[in-house]
């Protein structure tokens, strides 16, 4: 997918939003949702995304609701930190497949880093899903600090 | 650098904001001030920061200066797709040196994105230092959709 086209109604961002595929909360606010990714790059790897705006990516999205997506980023950033205590984190927006965009309905990515791992994305798919429990526990343990 | 620490008025990009060492600017306004890398990951590759936050990083940053930050890369992204037809546009913001941050103030990077090209980050210096003249031109390039 390039950066030109329409929105796709179907994608599993918008199924998530409509309900009809479930996803491991962390935060949600009345124009954001923050959730765990189920293929992550490191423990703690979430993604946020705008509610409302039927944006593909930065160059069709809406100032305000970028900035919303950003706020969410950042606080649920500070408590990804205070559950988990990683040596950096990693915030990155893709745009096209080019750049690695694989759903496209703009999300940004919130991946914890420790010092002496790997720095980049791996493929979607190379590290497998995650254990649905294991990220319902991971959930409730950077939930406790929102 | 992890992600604790002060501020220090000394880092490159507190510099370039003081006038002290020259960057090659592609957007300014009141909050914001986008400049091209030096030590580009591809051709455009620009970065934005905060003319007024003393934030090192995401956990630090105040909501507006993120959101003016946000506005600007949404800005400036729109002109460099304008003007060079990347096939994507990768959006990286670096929180700890152990998320590959070198500069610790805090700054998105845009990076154009073309098919069949590398996707990751190289280390700062891999790569090396662009042309300045080139720099410029190209930056007259992208501020002609501005």
């Amino acid at each position: 997918m390039s950066l030109d086209g329409i929105y796709d109604e179907g994608n599993v961002f918008a199924l998530i939003l409509a309900g009809k595929i479930p996803s491991v909360t962390l935060y949600e606010d009345a124009d954001t949702l923050c959730f765990l990714d189920i293929q992550p790059q490191s423990k703690g790897h979430a993604l946020v995304i705008s509610k409302w705006s039927k944006a593909r990516n930065i160059l069709e999205i809406e100032e305000d609701a970028l900035a919303q997506v950003m706020a969410t980023t950042r606080k649920v950033a500070t408590a990804i930190r205070a559950a988990l205590n990683p040596d950096g984190l990693h915030i990155a927006q893709f745009n096209g497949a080019a750049a690695g965009q694989t759903v496209f309905h703009l999300h940004v990515h919130i991946v914890p880093r420790w010092a002496g791992q790997a720095t980049g994305f791996a493929a979607h798919g190379q590290g497998g899903f995650a254990d649905a429990d294991a990220l319902k526990a991971l959930a409730q343990e950077i939930r406790a600090h929102l």
